[in-house]
């Protein structure tokens, strides 16, 4: 789908070759949905999508000669069968957005579920509403994940998760965690609670602290705009809407500070 | 200190005046420094100087004619006797450094205080050693005032607490929470002992998982490095190493998730 003439083999050599453009292009949202398509900077997240999710890796762009760090994960790749091309470093630099991808770029394949899939058989997914910031769609990916949590599911009008803030900020948890995205909210609400989950609305006005919630049964956070604080039809539409106590004079947690302590206290109490 | 001629009263009208120069500095650490004076823009965090710290806000600026969110806190400041001076607002785009300062910006002087003052009385602080991103820093700060925390302490090579980024990311809580700059860890750590807390190293190779660690007692929590983690010589100085237990297959949580689900665990079992 991505227009990449020449064999991998015969790897791009110029920086101004169609097949390093196409690949910069991948910076581009509506580019990369049209090709279903993006790109993955940087050892770690290379690494964990060679390790994790190989189906999806494209193919390894490694500047010549690959070093100590870059190495080991062109070899995983090209064991796991994914073509890998040496490129001189100039060519890797014009190809990515960061200033320093150490090295190592892929292309990958979207890998976004449906909603349906994620949360059936569940028993902690976090739904993020209208969130807009890429930071934060990545760092509550990456807790969910180390929360052990079944997926992240992302919904219309929030960042796109392989916006190449965001898929940094997952360290690699793209490739690990299940997700969905341009999803209903309302319509993932109703399908969580169809498979058997609570759903929990994190609010500050929530009338449930979290120290006195039940997090034990299989759950579905709700989580809603940095701004703006979550819909009030969604908070309407939870089983329970929960706040998590403020000792001090803040106003409230930053969304993904929030997402951590609430993650971590369903992951202690299902545990 | 800060060379800014003319009486509030005869407020800058020009982009180019000299008060106009001398309040852009301000986004320039070593400037800042040499004035002991920062930045403080938008609605949230001028309201937050001007409630609970006026006696170190030097003067509010806010654009003429004050609109519905910008007037409050312009009368909130001038009941406060803080000077408070209309400008048009191209002045105030000059003056700051965010895209849209919303109206309002101030010129603050430093508040931190000495690391023995911060630690004294107190049952639960937060030491970061060599925490170089504004906006973790911003954000530990403003989840240490939810949870309730005594105080927040930056050791030496750590970002500067009064970088935009990081005071913006504090969302106000820069002026609730009591927080010392520029401390030696090694220091900070006696003196935290002497003052009876115990010293918990945040350390994804911790013996103790967060799950059984004894949080009741008075606490100094250490976090390192967002990408080297904490120093060896913090981790031996500690009297506990605490990990927080990955469920899933992330590496490690991002430094301000991690001191979200430390601190919000200190203040329950504090509690």
């Amino acid at each position: 789908v991505l227009s990449v003439p020449g064999s991998p083999q015969s790897g791009p050599t110029s920086v101004r070759s169609q097949r390093v453009t196409a690949v910069r292009r991948l910076a581009n949202g509506p580019f990369r949905r049209s090709v279903g398509r993006f790109l993955i900077e940087g050892p770690q997240a290379v690494r964990e999508a060679v390790a994790h999710r190989p189906d999806v890796v494209d193919e390894v762009f490694v500047v010549t000669p690959p070093d100590e760090v870059s190495g080991p994960i062109a070899r995983a790749a090209a064991e796991a069968a994914v073509p890998v091309t040496e490129v001189p470093e100039p060519v890797l630099l014009a190809m990515t957005e960061t200033v320093h991808p150490q090295g190592i770029a892929a292309v990958g394949r979207f890998l976004d579920r449906p909603a349906t899939e994620v949360v059936t058989g569940a028993a902690l997914v976090v739904l993020l509403d209208q969130i807009r910031d890429p930071g934060n769609a990545g760092t509550v990916l990456r807790t969910a994940d180390a929360a052990g949590a079944d997926g992240v599911i992302l919904s219309q009008g929030s960042v796109d998760p392989y916006n190449g803030k965001c898929v940094r900020s997952t360290a690699g948890s793209l490739f690990h965690v299940p997700f969905a995205a341009d999803e209903s909210s309302m319509g993932v609400i109703a399908t969580a609670r169809a498979a058997g989950l609570r759903v929990l609305a994190a609010t500050g006005a929530g009338a449930t602290s979290l120290v006195d919630a039940d997090l034990r049964p299989p759950t579905l956070w709700v989580f809603g705009n940095e701004a703006r604080g979550l819909d009030p039809e969604l908070v309407a539409a939870a089983d329970e809407r929960v706040s998590i106590p403020i000792y001090g004079r803040a106003e409230s947690l930053n969304l993904a500070a929030a997402a951590a302590v609430c993650l971590y206290a369903s992951a202690m109490a299902q545990r």
